[in-house]
């Protein structure tokens, strides 16, 4: 039996004693459960049981509930090793999570309503076809609201196919519903034309919808000349996993899981040495820029308000992944409080080879499908110790209806009849650092050229000297692309005996237009993280996600744009680094039906940390080891031969 | 017998007739030649040889050469097919890139002069240990030289292993040669100090090289663990190569190579459809930020001064490549004009797989070892038909003598005694569209917050616009990232007929830090191109790199700098894009004694040039086909068993 780790996900006892607990000592048979999850314990408790993993900690679960029918979002904290309730608040004006039981009565609500009935049945449709709808997060433009809102996005089907593509064939009306009461409160009628105006339902205008399903397209469609890849490590994985403890070519990481963040590493070490107490992506904000009606509040937070590891995909062996691999299942609650088994959905795992001689990596790949959208994040450890976060978007770009003809200033037409608005996809990831210990430092470097400032030091007008400024107070800031962007941790209490610098890691990081809404627009307001790349905070144990703990409908950034203002010291503290990155989405025609994955990665790159290049023990790599073959090029002639 | 392409790379057989037509014409016994390449034909003659491969394309090459021992450089065109010289003129100003032949002439004169076995033997070496030296391109300071000088740096060998990390070791003193009389010029005493100070050479403070190679460090130094990782493809490789022709998922691309920039992607079509006319390297430019006599001088033009092709690498089989491989040979000519073969040198592929399902890759990878650097360059074709240029720097960093116990400002201590200079590495790459013809345009495009700009039009104050910008003159053009940066080239004269837009590819570009050097230096005006990230041209033939034809102590930049000054249309017009990307390098002890890879990649992507996802008819992959295995973990317990 393996020692389990604090961190460790929640485990299905755990989901059922801790919706136990609650519904014994307080809500007999009116609890509602919308999320029970790990709520991790103290970093002095995880720290206490690193140094003696026979200190007990308790297990704890994160709540959300709600009582009978009752429109307000509960939240408890619940001790599954002692059986008590710890915390229990109610919080009325907070919305939580989508979870999949009113996702389903929402959508079910919408498809058999009259009214929207009534409103279909003015397409005139052609017989089979049938309208579905895609109830998304309502987003924000009244800070008076209270009901839970789903704004239901229509789409026509002609084929009972379920891989049929419904986001090719728009509808043109939007009802929206409460979820608690199951109402009907308006039917918006989006706009069709460039600007506001709309007109009552009118005939579909038939069209053919753009698919990319083998079953509705026969196998003709697709390509024939592409021939199979196989890889094979025959004397295993080079990897090896006990519990959720990985270890891999001197790493060292606890893998730890939750329903919002989806994958989260912890206690991640190098040879021994302490590099990063706990490093996972932290929100998502999809801020859309057509500002008709009802598409201005349009904006998703991908991890607030779904999850990334509630919508986290089952993967299947050979389809998305070669290599040797090693799955992880995970699980959900369901309304009544009882586990689900979320198979292989979580993590799998691929001994990359890139093409640098020497350098294997290990590659911990997760994929989240968020309505239309899909993520697939890739924690990737490479032997010269380097951390690489890569997250690729990929998926189906969110579709409107459009009169044909026209071009629109927001977004571009994708197929016939069908606009996508363009967007924004903006990312943080945090990052909690215990290089050589928990007090670090966050410090940036800027390149300044010395040019004519100082003959005497430099007469050539040549130089360059890196200006190293310590973050001493928490906060957003920015940095100058022009002067080669980068911050670092340190740890200023170890010095590196050969450079004599403090040992560091430097985020090498991308950069990215910043959230281009107002800074008096709600889509800002709810989303400060976005406005800046880069936040440092003082480490406070549950502060977790950058547009804080309740997205949903909400009027305000509860997260790091109040942390960040509190007045205290970050020097050779416990600092955290949270980082925003992300990319302007201007739509094309080739993202559609399906978006090719676009790409983007930042790292973490060890500088004065060690002495020398960590990965220089690694032996080189040779035929006999990796069997290579020269490909049979008949035909082929040598490049003399032309003459 | 496979027809032979205009854009060939240059035969053994072409560069005797080469060499001979000009030793037979003009110089019976005294023509000494640097460099016989390749002189492509025009454009013009391309096309019509695409249109009809009957119509004759003479074959030319590009002559560098010296008269007897006369400093002065030449360069002739002949023409291999009609056995004539096209032309042929002298460049006094001009000094040719370095050449194996005078390379080791200098390297030997320099460790035999007795005025440097004078300096070495001050150095009081311990027995067996040597001094070796690697003659440097000069740089420039200096406007009235005209020798051709070579600044040879000193290194410490204890022991006589090839393999031994000499730059771990450096002497404090610096020889300047001729290379053409051979005369020692001076020698250079190294700062060792933060300041310009030198002293006369002192005994050698005996320090412990870092070494990386197996046979110095011995096999017990290296990791155990890391087990063989083999890609197989059981029914072959999925691309196809007839000649230097290469057939791939609808690309079709003809692979040119020469001793300059390597390799040379020619007439790439997707689907049938026109692209590209030409994409390579064009340069690279590594001005060093430290100002201590004579690194002031420090800057390498790493295409101009050396050659990617010349210093390419030859790859072995197993250790640099994996999956299917295909090499091709490369050939290079002695001072007699004599080929000769370059051994794999040059590209090899591999049918990549990345983690994006029904994503398979065409890789064409090259290795170019530049004196201390290494450069792996990787052009990939992916199905989505997307373009990406990556480009990864590693090997070794240059090294300079340093007093121990200090620290300097321009750069790092990186092992004891050994100081690593902060730097830039600044590519261009040279993109030649030609995308559904000839006349294409630049446009770039930003994105703008409308704000509170224009309350009718956008009441929310959320929406953004896309804002087009043609170029209409040639010059060099900055973006600013923070309305991301997006250059664009398109065909205005046809028109996607789903999006209304012109077809089009957009850069997918990397915002880097420009060259630091100001305005009045050498380094900044003999690598203009490097001031600026983008850079738009009308083409002209023969106009290829970046910095001009002669880079070696130039001292100015005779390419962009002078041909985007012209005052000519280039919107829609045959048009030529140039990207300056890079890094700047400020150096760690983990870069030394080999520098983990840095990456940087560029991509061309579709943008309204095909109606959807070209990629929308690659069939879905399955474990049938790839045959991928779960890992056999024993003792993995299910994630719930801890309760």
């Amino acid at each position: 039996m393996i020692a389990s780790h604090p961190l460790d996900p929640i485990s299905p006892t755990e989901i059922c004693i801790a919706s136990d607990i609650l519904r014994q000592q307080t809500y007999p048979t009116q609890l509602r459960t919308k999320v029970v999850d790990i709520f991790e314990p103290s970093k002095s408790e995880v720290l206490a049981w690193i140094e003696d993993c026979d200190t007990p900690v308790d297990r704890c679960a994160r709540v959300y509930y709600h009582v009978a029918k009752l429109p307000h979002l509960w939240k408890a904290v619940t001790n599954v090793t002692r059986r008590v309730v710890e915390s229990q608040e109610e919080l009325p004006d907070a919305q939580g999570p989508v979870d999949y039981w009113e996702w389903e009565l929402v959508h079910d609500a919408c498809n058999t309503h009259p009214d929207v009935l009534a409103e279909i049945k003015k397409l005139k449709l052609p017989e089979g076809a049938t309208v579905v709808n895609d109830p998304w997060s309502y987003g924000t433009d009244n800070a008076n609201e209270r009901r839970r809102l789903f704004q239901c996005y229509m789409y026509i089907v002609l084929n009972d196919d379920p891989e049929a593509n419904h986001y090719s064939l728009t509808a043109p009306f939007s009802p929206v519903f409460d979820a608690h009461t199951l109402e009907l409160c308006c039917i918006d009628f989006l706009p069709l034309d460039i600007r506001d105006e709309t007109t009552e339902t009118q005939p579909w205008n038939a069209a053919r919808p753009v698919e990319y399903s083998e079953r509705i397209l026969g196998s003709d469609y697709f390509r024939q000349d592409l021939k199979p890849l196989q890889v094979a490590q025959p004397e295993g994985p080079s990897f090896s996993v006990k519990g959720r403890r990985i270890s891999w070519q001197k790493w060292d990481f606890h893998l730890g899981w939750n329903l919002r963040e989806g994958p989260v590493f912890n206690n991640i070490t190098y040879d021994g040495r302490s590099l990063f107490y706990r490093v996972s992506m932290s929100e998502m904000t999809g801020p859309y820029g057509d500002p008709r009606t009802p598409y201005h509040r349009k904006q998703a937070f991908d991890l607030g308000d779904s999850g990334f590891g509630l919508t986290s995909n089952t993967l299947a062996l050979g389809c998305d992944c070669l290599w040797h691999i090693h799955y992880f299942d995970g699980f959900r609650c369901d309304a009544q409080g009882i586990p689900v088994l979320m198979k292989n959905v979580h993590t799998n795992f691929r001994n990359n080879n890139s093409s640098v001689v020497q350098d294997r990596q290990l590659v911990l790949q997760f994929t989240a499908t968020v309505a239309n959208y899909e993520y697939i994040l890739a924690i990737i450890f490479d032997q010269a110790a380097n951390v690489h976060i890569e997250v690729k978007a990929t998926g189906i770009v969110s579709t409107m209806p459009s009169k044909q003809g026209i071009q629109h200033e927001w977004g571009t037409i994708v197929a016939p009849g069908v606009m996508a608005a363009n967007h924004q996809h903006l990312f943080n990831v945090r990052i909690d650092p215990a290089l050589d210990g928990q007090r670090n430092s966050v410090v940036y470097e800027d390149c300044i050229p010395i040019g004519d400032s100082d003959r005497e030091l430099e007469p050539f007008g040549i130089a360059f000297r890196v200006e190293s400024t310590t973050v001493t107070q928490p906060g957003g800031y920015d940095l100058d692309i022009t002067k080669s962007w980068v911050y670092k941790i340190i740890n200023s209490n170890h010095i590196n005996q050969i450079s004599g610098k403090p040992v560091g890691y430097k985020l090498r990081s991308i950069s990215s237009q910043m959230i281009m809404m107002g800074p008096s627009t709600f889509n800002y307001k709810r989303g400060i993280f976005a406005g800046r790349p880069t936040w440092v905070t003082k480490y406070k144990d549950d502060e977790l996600y950058a547009a804080g703990e309740f997205t949903n409908q909400s009027h305000e950034d509860t997260g790091l744009a109040i942390w960040s203002e509190r007045k205290e010291n970050v020097e050779n503290e416990d600092v955290v680094l949270w980082y925003t990155f992300g990319l302007t989405h201007v739509t094309r025609p080739e993202d559609f039906p399906v978006m090719p994955a676009e790409k983007m990665m930042v790292s973490l790159k060890p500088t004065s940390f060690f002495d020398f290049n960590p990965s220089n023990d690694v032996p080189r790599s040779n035929q006999k080891f990796n069997q290579s073959r020269l490909t049979d090029c008949t035909g082929c002639p040598r490049s003399d031969s032309r003459i």
